[in-house]
């Protein structure tokens, strides 16, 4: 029997006790589980050197090091996080729609949870908490399977988790964390059908990628995003720069950032200004010959710059004739994650945001909005560039599921 | 080029356009469908039994050939099903939810259609002109893929669809059929997440396992129902009478129909005259030990029956010790699909809801409601058993996505 079989029928009973629980008892175990952190700072502290002695050791990279840092700030933010969690809004039982069918029957949809999720990440230990707490508040059970470069931190982490539930009416056996290294039980928790309702991965576009192609169990697909800035014609030039240089500038590492800056011809002698800013703040621009032209300093942009999602500070800025073919642009190189058009004019904002096929379009809106907290969720468990089941910002709701209840007084079909 | 990806490119072109339209151009592309199926009934019925005759040569059994076989009414009643899919609303554009943020932008999410849909489906022809509709009128290109059995029949179908289409606002490339025969191209749909959102199969078990287990396009599960009724202790004599009979008798070769009857032991002394008005109605009851000691004519019943999906006129009864072993029973065995419970005790009633994890649940009312036309949704493209995206009857809402449109003056992240 294997460790992953094994905690996946324990996760799947203890799911069905957690999906009972009301708002109360969640919330509980919950503030409890934050109060065990905190208490336990020390030995995660202990554990998690471990792991940070080892990827020094190992060569790990600075920043690799630092995000698989835990000191004693991380862990009151961690904490504090699930407090966070606590106070949402639980969406179980929440009736969705009701209606009563000609021959007398009452038909309920209600939320419920999914079940059990699977959580497949890498290295920042906080997600280990920040799943957990999101998972139990949706009522649902998680298998977690972190990176090996983090599993002493991890199984400190469960350990207090599972602790600190088995004083609550939240079975312990609700979260788990698989501590078989390597490859194979990933691929193991992608066949799981019978126990896992859906699988999650966190993390760079490799392990989404490898996810998304191989798991028979559903998926929730996060990630990347190749977002677009269009300033069209009579774009306001302040607003343009302030929106690019936000969306660009802000935080260049994540999937909501920009990557590439349409321009319609039109504008292009009021582009300056903005192209400028960028440079300013330290950012590449990868130009056709109409930016360079205008703007000498920018290196030449490909075909690939275009399909690329830098994640860092670069652009590649493009002309484009016409609204239209700025939708067509974006049609072609974007991950239907958030675009963005600049414009003060009503009829081109809206043909836009009608025909931009994307989980997020925004009008004189920075991409950098697309987000759980700034969408006013509460929590993320990840953005979705999926149209199935939720696109988007995912918080809580995201990640649950519904079921009819059909009651009546005998009613048979004719 | 494979014919696949040839029609798959020429359908995402032509679903761009269809997803802009409104509901009056998209209902008037479907009543000349209507009218073109009514016109063309001689070739369509010429095409139809060039299938019946080579099915019939290679020896088809006569209820397959009864389900390929296009005759006047079938046609009439195909071309009405058409119009009856333009008479209902339209899903696409509905606001779903719109809010405002405190820095000002407003969030609208509306719902969207999902892009382009692969229908993959067995004998019966109906589903190609079914399926197309549907697919039409929630704003979706459809790439169908029926049975090498019925491919003249279909082809003669989506010829005279897409010939309907061409005085259209609709692009006659919506529609679209693979010609190309074998599983060969069944595989390749499964890979086309490039241009495939989403694969429904509609068919026998072996093929939406093929479909699940081996898509990587996402897919809407549809199928399995080993469904339960379970009469408790308290049941009404005549209501779970009448009950079973209904659920196990109307219609036994779909779904929803009833498979296992759970009785609880106290009322095994009035589950007779149950029992006896499923025999009068030619049902074979395969019963416990209990069941076998009141009803002897009953065939022992093993742990297959219990697994079994018959959809045939056979049911496997056992006897349960209460209501919780009732729920244990229907976790163990259930496809999550429909379970009734059978009771006056509102509190037993409650907790069969609130613990039984299926699409529906229902008290007192019979398995048989669990239809998308029952429901009041006006169409059915399946019933789903899955958790994600869609749970139970799915109409045209269920085959749609949505995105959220962010409108602002200027914002920026700080």
């Amino acid at each position: 029997m294997s460790e992953l079989l094994d905690k996946a029928r324990e996760v799947k009973e203890a799911a069905a006790v957690l999906a009972q629980l009301d708002a109360g008892e969640k919330n509980s175990a919950l503030y409890r589980i934050a109060e065990a952190l905190r208490e336990n700072t020390d030995p995660i502290i202990e554990a998690n050197s471990m792991d940070t002695e080892l990827g020094r050791r190992a060569g790990m990279s600075a920043s690799l090091l630092d995000r698989l840092t835990l000191n004693e700030a991380r862990i009151m933010d961690i904490a504090a996080g699930v407090e966070k969690v606590a106070e949402l809004h639980d969406p179980i039982g929440e009736v969705i729609e009701e209606f009563e069918r000609p021959n007398g029957m009452i038909i309920t949809k209600v939320r419920v949870p999914l079940g059990v999720i699977g959580l497949i990440y890498e290295a920042r230990p906080n997600v280990t908490v920040d799943s957990a707490a999101l998972s139990l508040k949706a009522g649902s059970g998680v298998i977690l399977r972190g990176s090996d470069s983090a599993i002493n931190s991890n199984k400190k982490l469960v350990e207090v988790i599972r602790a600190a539930l088995s004083g609550t009416a939240v079975p312990p056996g609700c979260v788990t964390l698989i501590e078989t290294g390597g490859h194979g039980v990933v691929d193991e928790m992608m066949n799981l059908t019978q126990y896992l309702d859906v699988l999650i991965p966190r993390g760079g576009a490799a392990l989404i990628s490898r996810v998304v192609n191989n798991s028979r169990v559903p998926v929730l697909e996060t990630g990347s995003g190749n977002c677009h800035v269009y300033f069209h014609r009579d774009a306001d030039p302040e607003m343009a720069e302030n929106i690019i240089v936000n969306a660009k500038v802000q935080r260049p590492s994540v999937c909501n950032a920009a990557e590439t800056l349409l321009v319609h011809r039109d504008f292009l002698p009021r582009v300056g200004p903005a192209l400028q800013a960028l440079k300013d703040r330290g950012v590449t621009i990868h130009g056709d010959d109409a930016i360079r032209e205008i703007f000498p300093e920018a290196l030449p942009a490909t075909e690939e710059d275009y399909a690329t999602e830098y994640l860092s500070l670069d652009i590649a800025v493009k002309t484009v004739d016409s609204l239209e073919g700025a939708i067509e642009h974006i049609s072609g190189y974007g991950t239907k994650h958030t675009e963005c058009i600049v414009t003060q004019d009503a009829a081109a904002a809206q043909k836009f945001l009608n025909e931009v096929d994307a989980a997020c379009v925004n009008h004189n809106v920075s991409t950098r909005f697309t987000d759980g907290f700034e969408f006013g969720f509460g929590a993320e468990i990840g953005i979705s560039t999926q149209k199935m089941h939720a696109r988007g910002p995912m918080g809580l709701r995201e990640i649950t599921s519904y079921k009819y209840l059909v009651r009546g007084n005998g009613q048979v079909r004719g």
